[in-house]
């Protein structure tokens, strides 16, 4: 596309700026939806290398999250956007959080894993972090879709599941407790498979939080902290 | 102070909603404070009554921070502020996340003071959780502090404290663990307090997120991530 005339010019520039802060935050999530995928590999399959991989890349998204925020102050100062362009960007602003503290769960996980490599397996819990890691997988790759595809619809869904994982990880931690309690001697183990679960339930909520940045994005609507049921009718009235 | 030109209004009226954000902010701050240590004190005390007034509060917090978002963008849509007034509104606008997360980790707390008043006491841990509870109080209310003085020395100091909770909420999560071996009937109610460490132990984080927001709106340096010899320069440095 040209435009001639220097408004057109400038506004071009400025999509520009905007569509090269999405794809960095794009990346991003990219990275961090690699993290939680390897960090529950590493789980599984007392893989150390993988873990001090997954340990050791945590330090590019924290990179990531500071270049971005940069990059949408320096949009705020210069293009002054107003309505969609500034929500758009305010809403980047509130994701890099969420996504740099999934990767904080992601480098919690992958540091039981490497503990549970030295104090050997734990008796129980793989179903259970395998059930809810791919549930968790599921909804982060859903959010970072309804961000790049701005799809409300799909927010809400990430919305309604984190509930869903909510009441798994309750009964995995239930389950979790009455093995330590039968084989004390496996306490630190199954500790290890808690915290993992916790990371996992984390990830969730941070999930359920980007999908509601999305939704305000493209609607205005600041959906937290209304409730399911709520936020559903703000998505389907629009 | 009264001005009569045109352009001094306007700048007075955008002082004037600064100054009403920050107030609500304060607000917001001072009511999370509270959470904290009414949670803390519904543990050591087994006070039901006081636990259940923290999880109903938590609700004044989550509207807060839904309404000082609102402002803020009301602020960057209407002003279009620059330089430190920018900052300024950006590091409320990430505050805001880590007051409510506070909130919420006052909850859990009293979500599990109710929880052992169910079981009964735990055996051990209470110590730990007074002593890392008065500690990571003290940061809060310095973080807090430090925002309304502006104040980038304390804001360090709030960093560096950050570091001392960790290495004494590692020390009373081992201490935890070999109780549960020691006793594993008690697992249940020594879990509540493991979890009980973990929110205040995620409590210090954002309270060094808090200081980490200060050092950026008063110097523009993003100081996340830095480690503190880096953080401490770059504060020595201006």
């Amino acid at each position: 596309m040209s435009i001639d005339n220097f408004t057109g010019h400038i506004s071009q520039r400025f999509d520009d700026e905007l569509d090269a802060v999405k794809g960095r935050l794009t990346e991003m999530g990219g990275i961090v939806e690699q993290q939680v995928g390897d960090a529950i590999a590493a789980l599984l399959n007392a893989d150390v290398a993988l873990a001090e991989r997954v340990v050791k890349k945590d330090k590019s998204i924290n990179k990531l999250e500071v270049a971005i925020d940069e990059d949408c102050a320096l949009i705020l100062a210069r293009r002054q956007p107003a309505a969609r362009d500034l929500r758009f960007v305010l809403s980047i602003i509130k994701t890099t959080t969420d996504l740099e503290r999934i990767g904080d769960e992601a480098d919690k996980m992958a540091t039981q894993a490497i503990s549970l490599s030295e104090e050997g397996k734990a008796p129980h819990g793989y179903v259970e972090i395998r059930h809810i890691g791919q549930h968790v997988s599921r909804m982060l790759s859903e959010a970072l879709d309804c961000f790049v595809r701005q799809d409300v619809e799909l927010a809400l869904k990430v919305a309604q599941e984190d509930k869903a994982v909510d009441v798994e990880y309750g009964s995995a931690l239930r389950a979790m407790m009455t093995y330590m309690m039968e084989d004390p001697r496996s306490i630190t183990r199954v500790m290890s498979i808690m915290w993992s679960l916790r990371a996992l339930e984390r990830i969730g909520d941070h999930a359920r939080n980007i999908a509601e940045h999305v939704i305000y994005m493209v609607q205005g609507d600041d959906v937290r902290h209304l409730g399911l049921k709520k936020m559903a009718e703000k998505v389907k009235q629009r």
